[in-house]
C-alpha cells in the first residue's frame, strides 16, 4: 500500500495525538495491552533515519526504543528472527527496528558469494511471515514501512552527500551505487508479503506520512483472530492404562541398562552440527527430575542447559508468550532440556483459566509452526510426556511428604493440581493430538515403574538421534 | 583457605540443610535479600564438573542455573567482567559460574601470542576485585572455589580419560598436558586475592566438601559496610546563582552557532578507536531533551542509544543497583546517551528514602570506580548537570500546562519533586563533590536560557572530545 494522504494540517496537533496515543498505550488495561514494533526499511537516502528522528520529536521519546543491528549472512542454525527476539518490545512500548530480519535476508539474498535460491528466499521469508503473525496474534503490532526511491533519484541523492552521510552508506550491507543490486533489491522486496506500508522518499513530507501512519496503529485494537477449529479429543489408553512393571527384569538390571544408555545419550547428544532440544512434560512426581539426571549424568554441566519453567515473571509476561523460550534458546547451549515448557500453555494456563479459549487453542498451531521452525534449522526436537497413574501419583506424594529432604519436592499447589485430574487428562489428550506433527512427534513413557520409566525415556532419545 | 572438614556425616542431612538454606534464600524478607553467585576454576580433571552434578542433585535444581561461557582474550573495549553481567543472580537465586571473569584473565596471560605483562594482569586482577566488592556490597554473595590437583596427579587422570573426557580438555584455553603452563596456571592463581577457597581434588569427598562450603555462605548474611565518611557539602553557587542571558548575541545568532556545533559534536562522536558515554543530570523541565535533541541532530538513529532512565523495574530491583546499566553498555552502541544515569541512586534514591544512608554514601565511591573502569577502556565519560533556577522552572512547569502537545511532559511527581528543591541542591552539592574525579569530570550548564545551555552543552563535548 503506497501511502501519500495527510490528515494533519498542524504538526502540534499530530505531536499531541501522537503523545495522547503513545500514553494510551500505556495505560491500556489488561487484555487490551499490546506493543508496537515498527520495522523500517528501504532504499538509502529515501529518509528512513530522518523520519524516525522527527517522530522522536513528536512523541515522548522515553517510550520509544530506537534498535538497529548490523545485518548478518544467514547462518542455517537457527530461525533467522530469533536474534532480534531480546529486542522486542514490551506491552506499552514502542520499538523501531531499522531492517530487521529483513535485513539479514535481504544481505543473504544479495551477497554474490552466498549461494542463495529463489527457493531459499521463498522458505526464509515464509518464516518470517509466520513469525510476525504469531506476534500479531499475541499483543505485538507489527507495522512494516518501505521508504522508496528510484535509482535516479538515489544517485542523486549519494552524490550529495557530505563524509557524515557516506558514513550511513557503510550501515548496511548493500553497495547503493550498483544498479544490479538495487534493482535486485527492488524485485525480492515486491516478492514479499504485501502487508507493507510503502512511502515515496521524493514526497515533501515524508515525515509526517510516516508518524501518521504510526497515529494509525496505535490507534487501532489488535484483535486476536481463531486459527483453529478445536475438538475434545477422547483420552488415548496410554494416559490411564498404565503399563505395570517390567517383570523379566531385575532391578539391578534395569539400573545397569540405564547407565549404559545414559552413556550412549551422552555420546549422542555431543554429535556436531545439530542442536537437541528435549522437552519433559508431564503429572507432578510423574519422575521428570529423576529422568533429567540420568539424561545428563555423563555430560559435562558445562555443555547443556536445564530450563525449569515456572510462572512467567511479569516482564516475561509483557511479552508475547513464546518470548521466554525465544531468548532462552538464543542463548542457550546445543543441548537444551525443558522440565516443563511452552506446553504450559495448553496445559495450566488453559486449566486455570488464565487464557482466553482462542488464545491457548490457537496456541497448538502456533506451536507446531515454532517447533518446525526450530527442526528446519538443524535442531533435534524431542517430546516426552510422562504418564503416571492416579495411585502412584497419590503414594509418591505421601512419600514425598514423609521424607525430609524430599519434602520441598511437594507444595498446596500439588495437592490441587491433583485434584483438576481429569481436566489435565483431557489437555493432555488434546495437546497430544494437536501438536503431534512428523518433525516433533510426542513419546509418551509410563512411570508407575521409575527403572522402566528411566529405560524408556532414554531409549526414545537414542532412536530419535540414531 | 584450604578446606577438607566436613561436617555432615549423612549427606540426606546435608542435602536437606542444603534445600532448606535455598528455601530461606528465596524467602527472605526485604532488606535482607540476597542471591548467591558461585565461581568455581581450577585445574582440569579435579572434579569441578562432578561436584556441580552432585550439588544439583542435593539442592533444588529448578532454583540453581548453571552458566559457563567459553573463555575470550581481553579485548581492551570493555571491563572484562562486563560480559557476564546478564547473567548474574536475581535475589533469591543461585548461579554457579565456570570461571567466569577468571577464565579470560587465564586464557588470555596464558596465551604465548598475546603481550600480557604482570603488570596487565594485575591491572584487571585489581578491576576484577573491585567489581566483585561492589557486587558483596550490593546483595549478592561471591563465593570462589578452587579445584586444585598436583602435576603429577593431573596427568595420571588426563591419560586415563576416555574419549568423552577429551571434550573437557577442548573447553578449557589451557593445554593441560604443558608443564610450563600448569605452573604458569598455579603462579597466576597465588597472585590473586586470598579470598579464593581452595580444595584439594584427591580428596575422597570433595562433593561434599563443596556443597558444605555452599551450604555455609548460603547461611551467612551479607553485611554492607560503609566505605566513605559522609560529609554535607556547602551548596556551590554555579547551581543556585544562574548566570542570566548572554546579551551579546541574539537568538538567531545563537542558533547559528548551535548548528555548527551539533555539526561538530557528530563528527568528534564518530571517531573510532573510543566510546562516548554522555550523561545528562539536572532538576526537570531544565533542558535535558532539548540538550540530546542537539547532540544528536546531525546522526543517523542507527549511531547511537539514548537511554532514558527511570524507576527500576522489578527484575531490575532483584540485581546490584548497577546492573542495569551494565547490561545496557555491554548491548549498546558506540554512543551511549543517559537521560538520567546511575545518579539516581545520589538523587532521587537517596532523597525519597528508597536505601540506606550507608548505600548512597557507598554509591559515590561505587560510581567513581565504575566510571574509572569505562574509562580505562576505550570510553570517554561526559558527565553534565543541567542547573536551573527556581524561578525559571516554575515558569517552565507552567508554560507546559499550558502547551496541549507538551502537557505530557508535566506531572503531579513533578510538582512533588520542586516542593523537594532544598533537598535536591543538597543532593546535587554532595554528588559534584564526591563524584569529581580526573576520569569523569562535572560540567554544570546554567540553563535559564535555552540556547546558551545548548551551546555550553555542546561545547564541553567539543572540548572533551577534542
Amino acid at each position: 500500500m503506497i501511502m501519500d494522504t495527510l490528515n494533519y494540517t498542524d504538526v502540534n496537533q499530530l505531536s499531541l495525538a501522537l503523545i495522547e496515543a503513545q500514553l494510551r498505550l500505556r495505560q491500556q488495561q489488561q487484555g487490551q495491552q499490546k506493543s508496537l514494533l515498527i520495522i523500517v526499511s528501504g532504499i538509502e537516502t529515501a529518509g528512513k533515519g530522518q523520519a524516525v528522528r522527527q517522530l522522536r520529536e513528536w512523541l515522548d521519546p522515553r517510550y520509544l526504543r530506537v534498535k538497529s543491528h548490523a545485518p548478518k549472512l544467514i547462518e542455517n542454525h537457527q530461525p533467522i528472527w530469533l536474534r532480534y527476539t531480546p529486542d522486542l518490545p514490551a506491552t506499552g512500548q514502542i520499538t523501531i527496528m531499522f531492517g530487521a530480519w529483513y535485513n539479514d535476508l535481504f544481505a543473504t539474498a544479495l551477497n554474490p558469494e552466498y549461494a542463495f535460491s529463489q527457493h531459499d528466499f521463498h522458505h526464509y521469508a515464509q518464516q518470517i511471515a509466520e513469525f510476525e503473525h504469531y506476534l500479531m496474534q499475541n499483543h505485538t503490532h507489527v507495522v512494516k514501512i518501505w521508504f522508496d526511491l528510484s535509482w535516479k533519484d538515489l544517485q542523486k541523492r549519494l552524490s550529495k552527500l557530505d563524509e557524515s552521510g557516506q558514513l550511513l552508506h557503510r550501515l548496511y550491507g548493500i553497495d547503493w551505487h550498483c544498479k544490479t543490486q538495487y534493482k535486485a533489491l527492488k524485485k525480492l522486496k515486491k516478492e514479499l508479503a504485501s502487508d507493507w506500508l510503502v512511502i515515496d522518499g521524493k514526497h515533501q513530507q515524508c515525515d509526517q506520512i510516516f508518524a501518521e501512519n504510526i497515529l494509525q496503529a496505535l490507534q487501532q485494537p489488535l484483535a486476536i483472530v481463531s486459527c483453529q477449529t478445536y475438538q475434545a479429543q477422547a483420552i488415548p489408553k496410554t494416559l490411564t492404562d498404565i503399563t505395570p512393571s517390567d517383570t523379566r527384569f531385575s532391578v539391578e538390571q534395569k539400573k545397569q541398562t540405564i547407565k549404559q544408555l545414559s552413556k550412549k545419550v551422552a555420546q549422542l547428544l555431543r554429535q556436531e552440527h545439530r542442536k537437541v532440544v528435549i522437552v519433559l512434560e508431564g503429572m507432578d512426581a510423574a519422575g521428570k527430575g529423576g529422568a533429567i539426571k540420568r539424561i545428563v549424568r555423563k555430560l559435562d554441566p558445562r555443555e547443556y542447559d536445564i530450563h525449569s519453567i515456572a510462572a512467567p515473571e511479569p516482564y516475561e509476561l509483557r511479552r508475547p508468550y513464546l518470548w521466554r523460550f525465544w531468548t532462552r534458546l538464543e542463548q542457550g547451549r546445543k543441548i537444551q532440556i525443558f522440565d516443563r515448557s511452552w506446553y504450559g500453555r495448553v496445559l495450566v494456563e488453559r486449566i486455570e483459566h488464565l487464557i482466553d479459549d482462542t488464545q491457548w487453542q490457537n496456541a497448538y498451531h502456533e506451536i507446531n509452526q515454532f517447533e518446525t521452525q526450530l527442526v528446519h534449522h538443524q535442531t533435534v526436537v524431542i517430546k516426552i510426556w510422562l504418564a503416571i497413574s492416579d495411585k502412584e501419583q497419590l503414594y509418591r506424594f505421601e512419600q514425598r511428604e514423609q521424607t525430609p529432604h524430599k519434602r520441598f519436592k511437594i507444595t498446596p499447589e500439588d495437592w490441587r493440581n491433583r485434584a483438576k485430574w481429569q481436566d489435565y487428562l483431557q489437555a493432555c489428550a488434546d495437546m497430544l493430538h494437536y501438536t503431534e506433527h512428523p518433525s516433533a512427534i510426542w513419546h509418551v513413557v509410563a512411570t508407575d515403574d521409575k527403572y522402566d520409566a528411566r529405560i524408556q525415556v532414554l531409549s526414545a532419545i537414542v532412536q530419535r538421534l540414531s
